[in-house]
Parts: structure tokens; sequence; C-alpha cells
């Protein structure tokens, strides 16, 4: 098989602004090479580039699509994302298997769950 | 930094399927142990996890965040995708870089590149 992620996409209304902030909270260098309306995020690891893509119109309401992701210390990291303007939307999971729901300033929901779980 | 990105999940109706429609696409193992709720496709790389997660309402319209892939051979990628349920949207880009939008089966829309332009 000779297809590969590259890049995960985000619709937004203002890509440097939500590039910056997915910068912060991954680690990762923001890429304006292409202009304001298309800034990327490009990982720390060789993990997928984060893409922020400007339009008029992001699809309200829940993003169907979401990211999953996993921090050794999920709590501590759930309270800096929380400092630095993500809200929360709900705790969910298992005692075995819990995690934590977020939302960027955007408003895309994403999950947080512990390292050693996902 | 230590957080990561450990998986892409998708909303739909129908996890097993769309989790199998993807699987063929990326090459990638259907993983069922958590049951039909969420199904899980394992990369063949150590690309992350792409995630399937039964629900009753998916918002519906354009999916605000989304895959690109990359092929080294994008056209073949792209006759093959179509012959197996995959839609075309658009085709879209430069002469330099050039993209095609498709849908899949559930209506999500992903993006393929040249894996040599990715």
């Amino acid at each position: 098989m000779t297809i590969s992620l590259g890049m995960v996409t985000f619709d937004t209304t203002d890509a440097p602004a939500l590039a910056r902030w997915w910068a912060r909270q991954t680690g990762g260098t923001v890429d304006s090479a292409y202009g304001d309306g298309f800034v990327l995020v490009r990982a720390v690891d060789d993990g997928p580039v984060l893409g922020f893509q400007q339009v008029p119109d992001p699809t309200p309401g829940k993003n169907r699509v979401h990211l999953d992701l996993a921090a050794p210390d999920r709590e501590a990291e759930v309270e800096r994302l929380l400092a630095d303007g993500a809200t929360l939307v709900a705790r969910r999971g298992t005692d075995d298997f819990p995690w934590v729901v977020l939302a960027d300033p955007d408003g895309n929901q994403f999950c947080v769950a512990q390292a050693d779980d996902a």
C-alpha cells in the first residue's frame, strides 16, 4: 500500500492564530511559507503535520473528525491546556481508560488520554 | 513537550463499515477489540491510529477537520479510491502542487497529493 497520512487540516477563519495555538500545545513549529491562508504546524517528532486553512465559513457544530492526544501526565496537560484557552467539554471513559474532552479556541473538540493507556 | 497525536477519530453511524473501508485504503488492520461502537484501524507504519466512533447523529456538512494523504502515484491511487466507493469532490491546487479532493462513503472529505510534493 502506497498511501500515507501526511497532514490533518483544520478549516478556520483565522489560520495564523489557530496554528500558533496548536504549535504551543504540541511543541511544533509554525510554518507560514504558504502565507496566512494556509499555515502549517510541523511536529517535533515525525508525526503528521497539522494544517490550518482559512475559510470564510467553517462548518458549525461539533467537528466530525477529531484528534486524540496522549500525555504521560494527563491531568497536568489538561490543566496547561485549560490555562492556555482550551475549554472543558467532558470527562469520559472508564476507570481503566479515562479521557478528557476539550475544545480549542475555535471550538474544535479533541481528547487527551494518558499516554500509557493510549 | 509531552503531548502527542495518537489517533484521529471519525464520528459515524456505522463504525465497522467505515473502519473496513479506511483499512482497505490505507493497508491498515481493523481492530474491533472494543466492539462495534469504537473500531480502530492500526496503520502499517507508526502513523496515528484511525478511530471510528459510532454516534447517532454525526454533524452534517463538510467535515471541518480532514485528512491529507500522499501517494507516490497520485492518479493511480485516486482511480483506486474511486473504484472502491470514494467520490470525486474537486481537483485543486497549482500546477506545481496539485491535489484531489475526494469523499469517503460517509461523505468525509479528504485530499490526496503527490508524495513527492507533500
